[in-house]
Protein backbone atom coordinates (compact mmCIF):
# COMPACT_ATOMS: atom_id res chain seq x y z
CA UNK A 1 0.00 0.00 0.00
CA UNK A 2 0.80 3.53 -1.03
CA UNK A 3 2.45 5.73 1.81
CA UNK A 4 1.23 9.20 2.11
CA UNK A 5 5.05 10.31 1.36
CA UNK A 6 4.52 8.32 -1.78
CA UNK A 7 1.81 11.14 -3.30
CA UNK A 8 4.38 14.28 -2.43
CA UNK A 9 5.20 15.28 -5.58
CA UNK A 10 8.65 16.92 -5.29
CA UNK A 11 9.51 19.54 -8.08
CA UNK A 12 13.57 20.94 -8.10
CA UNK A 13 14.11 24.84 -8.44
CA UNK A 14 11.29 25.98 -7.79
CA UNK A 15 9.78 28.47 -7.16
CA UNK A 16 13.61 29.57 -7.78
CA UNK A 17 17.02 27.60 -8.25
CA UNK A 18 18.39 25.30 -5.51
CA UNK A 19 14.80 24.92 -3.61
CA UNK A 20 12.86 21.56 -4.12
CA UNK A 21 9.21 22.35 -3.64
CA UNK A 22 7.05 19.51 -2.06
CA UNK A 23 3.83 19.98 -3.70
CA UNK A 24 0.84 19.29 -1.60
CA UNK A 25 -1.64 19.41 -4.86
CA UNK A 26 -1.04 15.68 -5.75
CA UNK A 27 -1.87 14.65 -2.05
CA UNK A 28 -4.82 16.51 -3.05
CA UNK A 29 -6.19 15.06 -6.25
CA UNK A 30 -6.31 11.54 -5.11
CA UNK A 31 -9.21 10.46 -2.40
CA UNK A 32 -7.43 8.42 -0.55
CA UNK A 33 -3.86 10.90 0.06
CA UNK A 34 -6.74 13.33 0.57
CA UNK A 35 -8.31 11.42 3.66
CA UNK A 36 -4.65 10.25 4.80
CA UNK A 37 -3.27 13.76 5.34
CA UNK A 38 -5.89 14.75 7.10
CA UNK A 39 -6.12 12.39 9.56
CA UNK A 40 -2.80 11.79 10.06
CA UNK A 41 -2.74 15.66 10.84
CA UNK A 42 -5.44 15.01 13.20
CA UNK A 43 -4.41 12.63 14.93
CA UNK A 44 -1.27 14.43 16.20
CA UNK A 45 -4.02 16.57 18.14
CA UNK A 46 -5.25 13.43 20.07
CA UNK A 47 -5.82 14.28 23.70
CA UNK A 48 -5.25 17.97 23.95
CA UNK A 49 -7.85 20.50 25.00
CA UNK A 50 -8.19 22.73 21.89
CA UNK A 51 -11.36 25.67 21.35
CA UNK A 52 -9.59 27.31 18.15
CA UNK A 53 -7.95 25.73 14.94
CA UNK A 54 -5.69 28.55 13.29
CA UNK A 55 -4.53 28.73 9.77
CA UNK A 56 -2.78 30.83 7.30
CA UNK A 57 -3.59 31.66 3.81
CA UNK A 58 -4.05 29.40 1.57
CA UNK A 59 -2.29 26.29 2.59
CA UNK A 60 -3.19 26.35 6.22
CA UNK A 61 -6.99 26.66 4.99
CA UNK A 62 -6.53 23.42 3.17
CA UNK A 63 -5.94 21.06 6.14
CA UNK A 64 -7.24 23.45 8.92
CA UNK A 65 -10.79 23.66 8.00
CA UNK A 66 -11.47 19.85 7.82
CA UNK A 67 -9.77 19.22 11.45
CA UNK A 68 -11.89 21.96 13.28
CA UNK A 69 -14.86 20.39 11.07
CA UNK A 70 -13.83 17.19 12.23
CA UNK A 71 -12.97 18.07 15.96
CA UNK A 72 -16.30 20.44 16.23
CA UNK A 73 -13.91 23.31 16.49
CA UNK A 74 -14.29 26.62 15.65
CA UNK A 75 -11.75 28.11 12.87
CA UNK A 76 -9.63 30.93 12.28
CA UNK A 77 -8.08 32.39 8.92
CA UNK A 78 -4.86 34.30 9.15
CA UNK A 79 -4.58 36.74 5.83
CA UNK A 80 -2.40 38.84 3.36
CA UNK A 81 -2.91 42.31 4.57
CA UNK A 82 -5.49 44.13 3.28
CA UNK A 83 -8.15 41.05 2.77
CA UNK A 84 -10.30 40.84 6.11
CA UNK A 85 -12.86 43.29 6.40
CA UNK A 86 -13.05 43.86 10.22
CA UNK A 87 -10.56 45.80 12.68
CA UNK A 88 -7.55 43.61 12.68
CA UNK A 89 -4.33 43.11 14.41
CA UNK A 90 -1.28 43.14 11.93
CA UNK A 91 2.17 41.43 12.18
CA UNK A 92 5.26 41.75 9.88
CA UNK A 93 7.79 39.16 9.45
CA UNK A 94 11.15 38.91 7.59
CA UNK A 95 10.91 37.22 4.29
CA UNK A 96 14.43 36.22 2.37
CA UNK A 97 13.96 39.49 0.72
CA UNK A 98 12.03 42.61 1.88
CA UNK A 99 8.74 41.54 3.99
CA UNK A 100 5.62 40.16 4.85
CA UNK A 101 2.65 41.31 6.57
CA UNK A 102 -0.09 39.31 7.99
CA UNK A 103 -3.71 39.98 9.43
CA UNK A 104 -5.86 38.12 11.98
CA UNK A 105 -9.55 39.77 13.14
CA UNK A 106 -9.40 41.55 16.47
CA UNK A 107 -12.76 39.75 17.57
CA UNK A 108 -11.05 36.37 16.27
CA UNK A 109 -9.62 34.41 19.65
CA UNK A 110 -11.10 35.42 23.10
CA UNK A 111 -8.28 35.59 25.65
CA UNK A 112 -8.19 32.81 27.24
CA UNK A 113 -8.69 30.38 24.04
CA UNK A 114 -6.60 27.18 23.75
CA UNK A 115 -5.58 27.57 19.85
CA UNK A 116 -3.81 24.71 17.51
CA UNK A 117 -2.11 25.90 14.47
CA UNK A 118 -2.27 24.07 11.18
CA UNK A 119 0.03 24.45 8.19
CA UNK A 120 0.97 22.25 5.12
CA UNK A 121 4.66 23.06 5.87
CA UNK A 122 7.36 24.38 7.85
CA UNK A 123 10.13 25.62 6.29
CA UNK A 124 11.72 28.82 7.96
CA UNK A 125 9.33 29.30 10.60
CA UNK A 126 8.84 32.67 9.95
CA UNK A 127 5.30 32.73 9.31
CA UNK A 128 4.60 30.12 12.38
CA UNK A 129 6.25 32.95 14.43
CA UNK A 130 4.25 35.91 13.57
CA UNK A 131 1.25 34.26 13.79
CA UNK A 132 2.20 32.56 17.54
CA UNK A 133 2.72 36.17 18.35
CA UNK A 134 -0.57 37.44 17.08
CA UNK A 135 -2.69 34.75 19.00
CA UNK A 136 -0.36 35.98 21.79
CA UNK A 137 -1.11 39.50 21.50
CA UNK A 138 -5.25 38.67 21.56
CA UNK A 139 -4.38 36.40 24.99
CA UNK A 140 -4.82 32.89 23.03
CA UNK A 141 -3.00 30.06 24.06
CA UNK A 142 -0.63 28.34 21.64
CA UNK A 143 -1.32 24.10 22.61
CA UNK A 144 0.10 22.63 19.62
CA UNK A 145 1.47 23.39 16.23
CA UNK A 146 1.46 20.92 13.58
CA UNK A 147 2.20 20.33 10.22
CA UNK A 148 1.91 17.78 6.84
CA UNK A 149 5.59 18.68 5.84
CA UNK A 150 8.96 19.71 7.62
CA UNK A 151 11.99 20.75 6.18
CA UNK A 152 14.63 20.25 8.42
CA UNK A 153 17.40 21.49 6.74
CA UNK A 154 15.88 25.18 7.46
CA UNK A 155 15.40 24.83 11.49
CA UNK A 156 12.14 26.30 11.25
CA UNK A 157 11.69 25.17 14.93
CA UNK A 158 14.71 27.40 16.19
CA UNK A 159 12.35 30.38 15.72
CA UNK A 160 9.40 28.19 17.97
CA UNK A 161 11.26 27.15 20.94
CA UNK A 162 8.72 26.14 23.77
CA UNK A 163 6.19 25.54 21.58
CA UNK A 164 4.72 21.77 21.32
CA UNK A 165 5.37 21.16 17.39
CA UNK A 166 4.51 17.96 15.39
CA UNK A 167 5.13 17.51 11.86
CA UNK A 168 3.71 14.43 9.79
CA UNK A 169 6.19 13.86 7.00
CA UNK A 170 10.00 15.34 7.57
CA UNK A 171 12.35 15.62 4.99
CA UNK A 172 15.96 15.93 5.74
CA UNK A 173 16.93 19.01 3.37
CA UNK A 174 15.80 22.36 2.31
CA UNK B 1 -32.15 28.83 17.61
CA UNK B 2 -29.85 30.89 15.34
CA UNK B 3 -29.63 30.17 11.69
CA UNK B 4 -26.82 29.98 9.36
CA UNK B 5 -27.00 33.09 7.85
CA UNK B 6 -27.40 35.29 11.22
CA UNK B 7 -23.96 34.54 11.61
CA UNK B 8 -22.94 36.05 8.24
CA UNK B 9 -21.50 39.34 9.08
CA UNK B 10 -21.82 42.26 6.49
CA UNK B 11 -19.90 45.41 6.01
CA UNK B 12 -20.96 48.20 4.37
CA UNK B 13 -18.13 49.58 1.66
CA UNK B 14 -15.47 47.21 1.83
CA UNK B 15 -13.42 46.46 0.05
CA UNK B 16 -14.74 49.84 -1.92
CA UNK B 17 -17.37 52.33 -1.24
CA UNK B 18 -20.94 51.08 -2.57
CA UNK B 19 -20.23 46.97 -2.29
CA UNK B 20 -21.58 45.23 1.32
CA UNK B 21 -19.08 42.48 1.97
CA UNK B 22 -20.69 39.67 3.24
CA UNK B 23 -17.99 37.94 5.77
CA UNK B 24 -17.25 34.52 6.19
CA UNK B 25 -15.03 34.60 8.43
CA UNK B 26 -17.75 34.88 11.26
CA UNK B 27 -19.80 31.85 9.93
CA UNK B 28 -16.51 30.11 10.71
CA UNK B 29 -14.94 31.60 13.99
CA UNK B 30 -18.30 29.61 15.71
CA UNK B 31 -17.97 25.95 15.70
CA UNK B 32 -21.57 25.88 15.22
CA UNK B 33 -22.15 27.49 11.93
CA UNK B 34 -18.79 26.16 10.84
CA UNK B 35 -20.43 22.84 10.68
CA UNK B 36 -23.74 24.01 9.24
CA UNK B 37 -21.81 25.72 6.56
CA UNK B 38 -20.28 22.81 5.47
CA UNK B 39 -23.33 20.33 6.22
CA UNK B 40 -26.03 22.69 4.10
CA UNK B 41 -23.19 22.69 1.32
CA UNK B 42 -22.73 19.38 1.37
CA UNK B 43 -26.60 18.45 1.14
CA UNK B 44 -27.00 20.76 -2.19
CA UNK B 45 -24.51 17.34 -3.65
CA UNK B 46 -26.75 14.83 -2.24
CA UNK B 47 -27.28 12.14 -5.42
CA UNK B 48 -25.23 13.33 -7.53
CA UNK B 49 -22.74 11.22 -8.79
CA UNK B 50 -19.20 12.98 -8.43
CA UNK B 51 -15.19 12.39 -8.92
CA UNK B 52 -13.16 15.55 -7.84
CA UNK B 53 -14.05 18.87 -5.89
CA UNK B 54 -12.15 21.92 -7.48
CA UNK B 55 -12.23 25.12 -5.76
CA UNK B 56 -10.93 28.80 -5.97
CA UNK B 57 -8.29 30.09 -4.25
CA UNK B 58 -8.33 30.71 -1.33
CA UNK B 59 -12.27 30.78 0.28
CA UNK B 60 -13.15 28.34 -2.02
CA UNK B 61 -10.44 25.51 -0.41
CA UNK B 62 -12.35 26.18 3.04
CA UNK B 63 -15.03 24.72 1.87
CA UNK B 64 -13.75 22.46 -1.41
CA UNK B 65 -11.84 20.39 1.67
CA UNK B 66 -14.07 19.58 4.12
CA UNK B 67 -16.73 18.36 1.72
CA UNK B 68 -13.95 16.07 -0.60
CA UNK B 69 -13.04 14.49 2.79
CA UNK B 70 -17.00 13.93 3.62
CA UNK B 71 -17.79 12.50 0.37
CA UNK B 72 -14.35 10.67 -0.22
CA UNK B 73 -13.29 12.43 -2.64
CA UNK B 74 -10.31 13.97 -4.93
CA UNK B 75 -9.41 17.67 -4.14
CA UNK B 76 -8.29 20.21 -7.13
CA UNK B 77 -7.28 23.53 -6.02
CA UNK B 78 -7.21 26.61 -8.67
CA UNK B 79 -4.84 28.66 -8.50
CA UNK B 80 -3.60 32.42 -9.12
CA UNK B 81 -1.10 32.41 -11.71
CA UNK B 82 2.23 31.49 -10.96
CA UNK B 83 1.29 29.28 -7.64
CA UNK B 84 1.19 26.29 -8.81
CA UNK B 85 4.63 24.10 -9.83
CA UNK B 86 4.20 21.76 -12.17
CA UNK B 87 2.43 21.90 -15.88
CA UNK B 88 -0.35 24.07 -16.42
CA UNK B 89 -3.41 25.72 -18.17
CA UNK B 90 -4.52 29.06 -17.49
CA UNK B 91 -7.59 31.04 -18.32
CA UNK B 92 -7.67 34.94 -18.16
CA UNK B 93 -10.89 36.74 -17.23
CA UNK B 94 -12.42 40.06 -16.78
CA UNK B 95 -12.43 42.29 -13.46
CA UNK B 96 -14.13 45.16 -13.11
CA UNK B 97 -11.01 47.07 -13.79
CA UNK B 98 -8.12 44.81 -16.21
CA UNK B 99 -7.87 41.12 -15.83
CA UNK B 100 -6.69 38.18 -13.92
CA UNK B 101 -5.38 34.61 -14.58
CA UNK B 102 -6.02 31.43 -12.81
CA UNK B 103 -4.69 28.09 -13.21
CA UNK B 104 -5.07 24.52 -12.94
CA UNK B 105 -2.39 21.69 -12.85
CA UNK B 106 -2.89 20.13 -16.46
CA UNK B 107 -2.81 16.58 -14.81
CA UNK B 108 -5.47 17.68 -12.45
CA UNK B 109 -8.87 16.32 -14.09
CA UNK B 110 -8.78 13.30 -16.12
CA UNK B 111 -11.27 12.92 -19.28
CA UNK B 112 -14.14 11.76 -18.33
CA UNK B 113 -14.33 12.63 -14.51
CA UNK B 114 -17.27 14.32 -13.03
CA UNK B 115 -16.39 17.48 -11.59
CA UNK B 116 -18.20 19.65 -8.61
CA UNK B 117 -17.18 23.40 -8.27
CA UNK B 118 -17.39 24.99 -4.50
CA UNK B 119 -16.99 28.35 -3.67
CA UNK B 120 -18.12 30.57 -0.88
CA UNK B 121 -19.70 32.98 -2.98
CA UNK B 122 -21.38 34.00 -6.45
CA UNK B 123 -20.98 37.33 -7.57
CA UNK B 124 -20.80 38.83 -11.24
CA UNK B 125 -19.72 34.54 -11.82
CA UNK B 126 -16.57 35.76 -13.98
CA UNK B 127 -13.92 32.99 -11.78
CA UNK B 128 -16.36 30.12 -12.14
CA UNK B 129 -16.78 30.89 -15.47
CA UNK B 130 -13.42 30.55 -16.38
CA UNK B 131 -12.86 27.57 -13.56
CA UNK B 132 -15.51 25.71 -16.23
CA UNK B 133 -13.41 26.35 -19.03
CA UNK B 134 -10.66 25.17 -17.91
CA UNK B 135 -11.90 22.12 -16.40
CA UNK B 136 -13.72 21.52 -19.63
CA UNK B 137 -10.58 21.83 -21.74
CA UNK B 138 -9.48 18.93 -19.87
CA UNK B 139 -12.05 17.10 -20.73
CA UNK B 140 -13.64 17.03 -17.18
CA UNK B 141 -17.69 17.02 -16.78
CA UNK B 142 -18.94 19.97 -14.77
CA UNK B 143 -22.19 18.21 -12.85
CA UNK B 144 -22.28 21.22 -10.02
CA UNK B 145 -21.63 24.38 -9.06
CA UNK B 146 -22.36 25.34 -5.29
CA UNK B 147 -21.62 28.39 -3.11
CA UNK B 148 -22.60 29.23 0.52
CA UNK B 149 -23.51 32.96 -0.81
CA UNK B 150 -25.13 34.30 -3.66
CA UNK B 151 -25.27 38.26 -4.63
CA UNK B 152 -28.61 37.56 -6.96
CA UNK B 153 -28.41 41.52 -7.90
CA UNK B 154 -25.20 40.77 -9.94
CA UNK B 155 -26.37 38.17 -12.11
CA UNK B 156 -24.11 35.79 -11.65
CA UNK B 157 -25.70 33.29 -13.23
CA UNK B 158 -26.29 34.70 -16.62
CA UNK B 159 -22.55 33.43 -17.53
CA UNK B 160 -23.10 30.37 -15.86
CA UNK B 161 -26.13 28.89 -18.01
CA UNK B 162 -26.42 25.44 -18.73
CA UNK B 163 -24.99 24.40 -15.30
CA UNK B 164 -26.54 23.06 -12.26
CA UNK B 165 -26.18 25.94 -10.01
CA UNK B 166 -27.44 26.17 -5.79
CA UNK B 167 -26.72 27.97 -3.13
CA UNK B 168 -26.97 27.86 0.68
CA UNK B 169 -28.08 31.76 1.23
CA UNK B 170 -29.03 34.26 -1.50
CA UNK B 171 -28.76 37.93 -0.96
CA UNK B 172 -30.81 40.48 -3.30
CA UNK B 173 -28.80 42.89 -3.60
CA UNK B 174 -24.63 42.99 -4.94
Amino acid sequence: MKKLEDYVRSIPDFPEKGIVFRDVTSVLQDKDSLKMSIDQMQALLDGKDIDVIVGPESRGFIFGVPIAYNLNKAFVPVRKKGKLPCETIEMEYALEYGTATIEMHKDAIKPGQKVAIVDDLIATGGTIEAITKLIESLGGIVVKIIFLMELEGLHGRDKLKGYDIETVIKYEGK
